[in-house]
């Protein structure tokens, strides 16, 4: 089975994951790379080159990679512990950085283990309903095509969006593959939507950043995304996520800053 | 009045941050540059050098800067838009990386204003006790000696974080000084602290990453911390802070991942 991100490896520290209709959003005339794609293709350099699990990594979005294009995955260690590698990575197409991550990978025995806030109430994903995506996407920006997102049904949602921030969304991929921390990362990349809505707008802006932790990953085909709008001011929004396994496990946390979109604005309007 | 963390500009692009006593903490004979001060003194760099406020940045640390040593910040640009701009800060003592920090920074005119997490009851600052610093401090790391950090008074507060992961901590500069995002930065590096306490355990670990993502400022003395330890595991801990001002404004978010200490290794030890 191909994984989501099928990244290839062209050396002991270099990478490249082509920008292919599957992997991209964006509005129409504007299809690029999704961002939380980026994180997840750095995700597995940085798995595949130290040979060791995440434990959290943060992508700066600098550009955008357009439909058709080769990103180039650079890893570079920046420090080798006994039992931490910190590290990081750079996506270029051409001389252009696309985005910038840094990361630390490792696995300690004899710690503790639990998490601290439970998985919320929610409906089972087959009471719930497809999660539409906003705003309308390009023909060839096909990312959600690949993905199964849902949320309760009704307008419901909306009220409690506006007034708490919150938005509840189980997330899949349409084919029956293993979730781990690549995944995760794209999963991560749905706070900028919840931000949208929590403003009461459709859509929400330009991922600044993707910060990414990681406790632990168990089998688990449905991730519970619980996302808190956390802020919004001088132009920029806030969030923040849970990803909870089907199990009730709390596998990871997530945030982001985004650069508010309006309507008013024209869309390929880039910060 | 001199700040906080009184960076001194050497260039265009580059500052530096003398390693002071008062801006280190440590262990008996293992004393270090705070995290968050490094981070601090980054921010101060970017808004100097750019002449625009801070929208989120994340600090990597890579090693420790010992007292009496002097950080040198070299602030570089990744993207330059408008509106925003996307930056990078190196900070290093000699050869040796000590942080890496992303960022991002701007201001914009007629967006939505507001907050979705109101600040939680807590009792005001001069009802609280001094929250003490574990693990025991060398008599030359003194960042605390600077601040005021105060929770609840009792037993309660230990029961709560271990069953929660939940701390609340007021915390301000002992000097009459503005909040300013530098000074959030060195409060956000209290997260630490707060995922020892949930775990039952003196002191929490050395931070991998600081991440602090800032609404917008209002004039405040305190700064009220709402910590949540979000989870434990292969090691590691994850945690998310809220930093209201005293009128209840949601001013920033920030999160850590940490390489969890035990009081049986030695405090020497580094990951």
């Amino acid at each position: 089975m191909t994984h989501f991100l099928p990244i290839v490896r062209t050396g002991d520290t270099t990478f490249t994951l082509g920008v292919t209709e599957d992997r991209c959003v964006g509005p129409l005339g504007h299809v690029f790379l999704f961002g939380g794609a980026g994180l997840g293709a750095a995700v597995l350099a940085l798995e595949q080159t130290f040979r060791r699990g995440l434990v959290w990594a943060t992508a700066q979005y600098i550009s955008f990679a357009r439909l058709g294009a080769d990103v180039v995955l650079d890893v570079a260690a920046a420090q080798q512990g006994k039992s931490v590698t910190q590290a990081t990575v750079t996506g270029r197409v051409g001389d252009q950085i696309i985005f910038s991550v840094m990361a630390a990978l490792g696995d300690r025995d004899g710690y503790p283990d639990q998490h601290w806030r439970d998985m919320p109430d929610m409906l089972p994903p087959d009471q719930c309903e497809q999660e539409l995506q906003r705003p309308t996407q390009d023909p060839n920006a096909r990312l959600r095509q690949s993905l199964d997102v849902r949320a309760i049904p009704g307008p419901a949602r909306h009220e409690i969006a506006t007034q708490t921030g919150r938005t509840l969304l189980w997330i899949r991929q349409k084919q029956a593959a293993p979730v781990d921390a690549a995944m995760l990362a794209v999963f991560a990349d749905f706070v900028p939507g919840a931000i949208g809505g929590a403003l009461g707008r459709g859509g929400g802006g330009n991922s600044l950043d993707n910060n990414l932790r990681v406790r632990k990953i168990v089998p688990t085909s449905w991730v519970l995304c619980d996302v808190q709008a956390q802020a919004a001011a001088r132009g920029f929004g806030h969030g923040h996520m849970r990803l909870y396994a089907e199990d009730g496990t709390l596998m990871a946390t997530a945030s982001q800053s985004i650069v508010l979109r309006t309507y008013a604005a024209p869309v390929s309007e880039k910060a």
